[in-house]
Formats: C-alpha cells, sequence, structure tokens
C-alpha cells in the first residue's frame, strides 16, 4: 500500500503484540514527523536490549549481569524460593514487598494446547536447585488460571517428596485473571494468605 | 520499576502514540523474548525510514526520491491538482483509483488552538505550483471537520482571483471523521461528485 520503507515499517510495528494495522500506520506516520533523534534513541534501546539483557543463570529472571539483582543480594531470604511463570510476576510481587525470599522463573506454564509440557518449562533447573538444604519453603505463585494450576498441581506432585513446605498465593486473586495485573494490595494480602498445597 | 534497559524500552515505548504503559510493557516483554534478529530488523527499519524517506520537493508527498513516485510519472493528469492534509490522506486517495492527477500536501490543517496558521502549511509553496499554465481545477480535500473546513475557506479566498475551477469533495463522508478512515467506495464516490467551492 506504501511505499517501499514506509511499508516495511508497518508491517514490522504490526508484528507487535496488541498493534493493528491501524495502530501500526498511525505510529509509522508519527515516526515519519518525529525527530530523527527519537527515533534513533527508540532503535537503539531496541538493539541495547537485546543485548544487555540475559537470564539469570540461578533463577532465570531478567538480569543484565549473569545473575539478577535479587539472587546477588544477600540480606534475601534464602529459606523460601517463589516459583513464577514470567519475569513480570516477579516485578509484580517485588512491588508488594510483601516477600523477601528468592524466585524461579518458569518461563511459562503448563498449557498441552500450546504443546508446552513440562520439559519446555524450567523445571529441571528447579529441580536442580532444591538440593540447597536451606529451603524450607516453596510457594508456587503461578497465574490463578487454568494452565497457572495444572502447573502447581504438577509441581506440587513432584516436590511433594522433598518433605519441604509448598504453599500457594491465597485466594483473593481473581480467577482466570492475569497475576501481573493485580493490584499491589491484593497481591500483597494474596502473599500474606498463602495456604498449604493439597 | 524495572530493572536499567529494560525500563528504558519500556519508556520509549510509552512515547509512540495509542501505546498506553501497559501497552508499552506487554511490547517489551514481547521483544525481550523475541528472536534478536527481529528485533533487529524493527531497529533497522526504524534507522532506515528516518535517513532514507524524505518529502517530494514539489508536492511534498513522502518520498525516497527527490521527487515522489507520482510527482514523476508522466501519465498523470496535469490539469487538476488535489490538496490535501497528509501523506496518509494520498494514499487513501490513490486507493479509490478515482483520481489520476497529481497531489498537493499541506502538511496540516489550519488549527488556531494548536498554533497552526497559513504560515506553519505548505500554502507559500502551493501557490508558486500555481503559476503553472496547465491547470485548470483545484480539488481541496481537506478533512471534513473543523479544521479542514477553515483549511478549505481560507485557501479558496486565496485562490479565486486565479480563475481557475476550485472544488470540494462532495458530502458523503461522514462530518466529524478523518479522511483516510473513509471507506474507497465512500471516498471514491465523494471525489465522483465533487462540488464547486463557496
Amino acid at each position: 500500500m506504501y511505499e517501499g520503507v514506509v511499508q516495511d515499517l508497518i508491517d514490522e510495528l504490526g508484528r507487535l503484540p496488541g498493534v493493528g494495522p491501524k495502530s501500526a500506520q498511525r505510529i509509522a506516520f508519527h515516526l515519519l514527523q518525529a525527530d530523527p533523534v527519537d527515533v534513533r534513541r527508540l532503535a537503539d534501546v531496541l538493539v541495547e536490549v537485546k543485548q544487555r539483557v540475559k537470564f539469570c543463570k540461578i533463577c532465570f529472571n531478567v538480569s543484565e549481569e549473569e545473575t539478577c539483582r535479587i539472587c546477588r543480594d544477600p540480606r534475601r531470604d534464602p529459606t523460601v524460593l517463589c516459583v513464577v511463570e514470567e519475569y513480570k510476576d516477579v516485578v509484580a510481587i517485588e512491588r508488594t514487598r510483601e516477600f523477601r525470599g528468592r524466585y524461579h522463573v518458569l518461563g511459562g506454564a503448563i498449557s498441552p494446547i500450546d504443546g508446552i509440557g513440562p520439559d519446555q518449562l524450567r523445571i529441571r533447573e528447579l529441580m536442580t536447585r532444591l538440593n540447597d538444604t536451606q529451603l524450607t519453603e516453596i510457594i508456587l505463585a503461578t497465574d490463578p488460571n487454568l494452565e497457572g494450576e495444572a502447573t502447581a498441581t504438577y509441581l506440587t506432585r513432584q516436590l511433594a517428596p522433598l518433605g519441604l513446605a509448598i504453599t500457594r498465593l491465597a485466594s483473593g486473586l481473581p480467577v482466570g485473571g492475569d497475576l501481573e495485573y493485580a493490584d499491589e494490595v491484593t497481591l500483597g494480602r494474596a502473599f500474606a494468605g498463602r495456604r498449604a498445597a493439597q
């Protein structure tokens, strides 16, 4: 529809999540008229984010170092491990200031429809971490939806033989939603009222 | 909220039109997990679009050359000139295949609230082009909203002494909307039924 590189830009923008053809066009026209310095800054940060952002080799949280800020922090409680699906869940939980332990980021949830089974998640890496004898509790903080519940149920069975306390976040989170959209107070209360996994 | 460059990326994405904080976050997380090659391609096209896209020195349409594809095309009717607000309006009109003349892109519409008067638009350049004696008709295809109407009225007065036919697009366009969102048929009919400007 448009000439050369303008159409390329619209196509690339249209691949982003939540950006439809009209939005892509609107953003492209905005960029055509924007200050080249601003557009350059966006381009640079895109390149930089892929160059600099790694995943923590302990917990798979997003990090600019080999290990993330939380894993490096000696003040974090080494006896509690919180298992989450994604990096954004770590951020949401950190915002509540309710949790002072460490994390393990699975990289998703079990979802047979999407071809994601236990082997596609960082469950093997989680099992390796559990050799740490300081650990006393594992909090399964997966999303309160079908996939998150399935993942938590699977992990509960896998972890049961280890004799650790295995807990789930308290109800209070809206069922069927995404953990990351819960407000700080709700998510904080859910943390405080966590229950033993069955 | 997020670490270093991830927050920079969210901030930059949040500056784009129609991208709120939650969308910016969602796009950023998508990019964090995306193939680096895809992200690189987006970054490259952003840089390229600012390097390669110029504005046609005749009509101010977007172009990768000194003059745009339409101005260079000898088959376009040199007797009719269509005045539009923006590049996207050129694209919308081209899609109708109703118009075979050339364009003049004003770069906006008169809007005193936004500090845009005739001097901020490419009206002086339009007047210079009218020395072309082949011209017989000027179509004022500004948006059917307040600013577009004001611009057309202003231009009608300015152009009247030249003795050319000055026309407006036919009613049929939804009033209060943007020209670019009209469907091809409506816009095509509006072109076919254009009326003399008062």
